[in-house]
């Protein structure tokens, strides 16, 4: 085991991570201008945990920031002032399940971490963030309804960065930042579910049309 | 000037456009199935014209049911009989803009309309779209915000059905419903406005992005 400060960097060109703005959270989906005392963090993932349950047993669209204040045994108002609203609630959760899959992109065995060919990196990626949101769709789906910040979430962000230094990595030329959000549109929540749900198509299919997209977007003119 | 009936076929391979499941809609975005009595057809044309004045004077996040059925005279229970809810009004609204953005990429002159090569015709298409999109933008956020039927509206269905031919007439190979909805996604209203909006992209920057995607998506492997 090695601890945070000893894993190896991202297998990025460093000059290229240089050039991009510093990202706004840190790899466990904590913001970083919200660092926390110790006692006001155990509070807080206390109650993520309270709704991480509630979302398992009963659905994320069922959530409440009652319900949560009631099954960790605070006030209402703790779970508002700590989160705002459901919407940042839901985000928060979502942070939290994107931990696991971060580290497993920037840190995890390759194909999808370090040490495999970016193009097998990028593809692998795709193949492991669709697995994951079929296992999380619910709770996708309910954080996106929030169209204010589907945009703006730090899971979003960290995806898209890891996809454009993919992309550079990979010698990909063009308006990256379009190819990204190319890219990322493929993993977004609602369009899947409507494929899987409505469309009958079947998670190997949307892996196969993943794998597909990334090579006409990474081969050469 | 041709009447509808003389207009030519768009200049899909026959074959294949017989292929395709049949649209829900006519070119004039009125659902078939509900085929109205003129003096029906009538109100509810002054319906959406009230609505439409109202969108441009106030903007589409303003619109109310109330708001319609007071510009127009009438009930406000007529309105919703009409429409349903508001969702419905402003997708309402949307397939009556869409109908001139529909005449010019099914009838138009090339390259968006029937005549050029069917990638120059898909270039043109995404072009067009976004300029349409960035003038009617308030409308297509407003209406995309209900997101049960971002994936079923008409207009949706119309222009998957046209990238989809395109596609097939130019030759591409692979799951071309999947590659479809990555090209749709590139025109989503809410990440169109998020680029322009809050990432200081330029439309002549989009409109770019999106012929580099096209030519990527539809080169030979």
């Amino acid at each position: 085991m090695t601890s945070p400060s000893e894993r190896p960097a991202p297998a990025y060109p460093a000059a290229e991570a240089r050039s991009l703005p510093v990202l706004p959270v840190l790899l466990d989906g904590e913001p970083v201008e919200r660092a926390e005392r110790a006692d006001a963090a155990r509070n807080r993932a206390k109650l993520l945990d309270a709704a991480s349950s509630l979302i398992r047993d009963r659905g994320a669209e069922h959530l409440t920031m009652e319900g949560v204040a009631s099954a960790a045994n605070v006030g209402k108002g703790t779970v508002f002032r700590r989160f705002g609203d459901r919407a940042g609630l839901l985000f928060a959760v979502i942070d939290k399940t994107e931990k696991e899959f971060q580290e497993s992109f920037l840190f995890g065995p390759p194909p999808v971490g370090p040490g495999a060919p970016p193009v097998e990196r990028l593809e692998a990626f795709g193949v492991t963030a669709l697995r994951h949101l079929r296992c999380n769709m619910n709770l996708y789906v309910e954080a996106d309804r929030n169209a204010d910040r589907r945009y703006t979430s730090p899971a979003r962000v960290v995806r898209e960065r890891h996809i454009t230094l993919l992309l550079r990595a990979a010698g990909v030329t063009g308006d990256l930042e379009l190819l990204s959000n190319t890219l990322l549109s493929f993993l977004d929540p609602m369009a899947t579910e409507h494929l899987l749900a409505n469309r009958g198509r079947t998670l190997a299919e949307l892996e196969g049309g993943w794998r597909d997209l990334v090579q006409r977007i990474a081969r050469p003119a």
